[in-house]
């Protein structure tokens, strides 16, 4: 997407130094920096620190990350099992988003299915990349499907503006291009019709007041940071027209493990009648699940992200300690959103409801193979 | 309550200096500052910046500012539409929180009685302290009422922590002592009762953070802060017993207007069947209106406390800016919860429903008197 002008990603492979960039995300809206990732552990850093976050950027970073495990290890790079090891600690630097999962074994395999050392890290390098274009691709066609769902409020407002409130941030800094849940965003302002967006802040780590805000205002669309707890207030008044969110693991019976506090806007947006819609790509499938609640593991993070925040003091980028220096903090970085106060998926196939039979729906391919009962097996 | 072995209430009467004097809430918990209150514009200040906050302390405030209004206008004193009028611009500093316009006008009532200056000025100031030893011992009965909700939990977990999730500051900093919500955990932890609390850092002001940590860590009470985004989840966990807030204003139906996003935790709870209770001295009823969503004014305030985060660096208080310098912010302080999301109230007459008729049952002097039929009334 365009930043002052400017063609950005928030990942790349660099051809003229053979490195992968990303922007480093940390320090987003006062400072622009970019980083290099030339190791695993940097790819890991990167995950880890969040310099890279958002399920699909995850995936992609996931993938060339796998390039760049081969690469590293130019004498290792023939050794199946080092080059195993490392995928494995990749895949293990964030526990959530299944696109991590996805992203390496992707590429792991298109490595692997080589035995030439040269043709193994070429065929790594063009699958990475093809992961980094699919995701790009995918959440053009979330846009594009998505459009209708905002179109249609607006005819109903009659050009009034269609307000959207988003969390965290599901957008083109999370997904290479386009976003998630910005996707149909951007789609419907590029399309001239009017709307504005409720920025949640989304506390700990501000992706919302710090990333999305951000996104939204390089690209002019109008938008109000507001703090998580305002949402419910919105809904009650008759300000929120649509929510719209992203996902970083979905089960295959359509619950959904998003940012924290995710869950308590669909609760509002339920109590209140108000459409809620989770925008994804299928990368954050996670086809072997079905009971979100019980079975996706729940990230926790250094509590020293809630006691401290950082913000521009003096035109520097500084934390704040804001408790008692001596008061605990706990820092659990999703939750999930059960299937049924999800109004609706927005995938890069098409609209879905959000259960396993919406799902299949649209990918088929994914229906489980009836298991044999067991009178049948003992034949 | 005690501050490091030293007695302390949020605001007070100091006898040798004849002055108001208030706790600065806004620099707590990294500075402990003293300020005066000698004009209704020092008094109008405090509260609109919140130096003192909370539904009873604003009540305490407003009728120890009404006395300062009568000794500031010595000249004015025995002017009643002076006084009158600058009880008006006290009454409205904050729009939310029905006690301030309650403090006010008892103690310009008891003044009013009298046609002398003097003890116009003694009645003032005697009514004033009334207003605030009332509401200590109100939060007292509040704790002791609420001790059995407590209880009852500690005994079914076998003596395991009860774990008790607040929403901003309910505490004594909120009320002169005990506090509406706290009270009952100071009193439960006091008789030997095993809790722990998770406090919602309650953003934008971080009331939760701020000041309910800073309180139940000089009482020694074990407690957690989270965002305000985590509820949720950890009541989707079974890691939430029980729910305790305070509210700023009730209507007679039960729907209680308390700081922005307890709606969103009320919802929560009912979601996953844990009780949410609302601690309240009977001076926080408006008993003229029932229907809270509609008829609470809520206030709007400045966006700038969204934008920029207040805490220590470098052993000083300092403010950072979180979001893009142009993106704009909405800053509602409070939302309404509906009654029908709430288990039941705790208050200085015993536990009831959060219903007109549970309300009734313990305040019958306000039952309101049957209107006469359109036809009786032709009679």
């Amino acid at each position: 997407m365009k930043v002052d002008g400017k063609d950005m990603r928030p990942i790349w492979f660099n051809q003229d130094s053979q490195t992968v960039q990303v922007i480093d995300q940390r320090v987003l809206p006062h400072e622009l920096i970019i980083m290099d990732i030339t190791t695993v552990d940097d790819a890991i850093y990167a995950l880890k620190e969040m310099v890279v976050r958002g399920a699909p950027l995850i995936g992609a970073t996931g993938a060339l990350g796998t390039y760049v495990a081969l690469v590293q290890e130019k004498n290792a790079g023939a050794d199946d099992a080092y080059f195993t090891s490392e995928c494995a600690r990749l895949k293990a630097a964030r526990p959530t988003a299944t696109n991590l999962v996805w992203g390496v074994e992707r590429v792991m395999a298109a490595a692997l299915a080589q035995s030439d050392y040269k043709k193994r890290v070429h065929a790594a390098l063009a699958q990475a990349l093809d992961v980094v274009e699919q995701e790009a691709v995918n959440c053009e066609k979330i846009g594009k499907h998505g459009l209708s769902l905002i179109q249609d409020i607006a005819e109903k407002k009659n050009r009034e503006p269609v307000n959207i409130l988003t969390h965290c941030n599901a957008g083109w800094l999370a997904c290479v291009e386009y976003g998630t849940a910005t996707a149909p965003m951007y789609t419907a302002f590029d399309a001239g019709i009017p709307i504005h967006v409720w920025v949640d802040e989304t506390r700990p780590l501000n992706q919302g007041s710090r990333l999305t805000a951000w996104e939204l205002g390089k690209h002019g669309i109008p938008h109000t940071v507001i703090t998580d707890n305002a949402g419910g207030h919105l809904m009650q008044h008759g300000m929120v027209d649509l929510v719209m969110v992203g996902t970083d693991r979905t089960t295959r019976a359509g619950d959904v493990a998003n940012k924290i506090g995710t869950y308590l806007k669909a609760l509002a947006a339920k109590d209140n009648n108000i459409p809620f819609y989770v925008a994804l790509p299928s990368s954050t499938f996670d086809w072997e699940i079905t009971d979100g609640i019980k079975d996706i593991p729940i990230e926790e993070r250094n509590p020293e992200e809630i006691r401290l925040v950082q913000g521009l003091v003096n035109g520097k980028l500084k934390q704040v300690l804001v408790p008692p220096a001596g008061s605990a903090a706990a820092n659990h970085a999703f939750d999930v959103t059960p299937a049924r106060l999800v109004t609706g998926f927005i995938t890069e196939r098409g609209l879905c409801e959000a259960s396993e039979a919406g799902i299949l729906g649209l990918f088929p391919e994914k229906t489980m193979q009836q298991e044999p009962a067991p009178g049948q097996e003992m034949c």
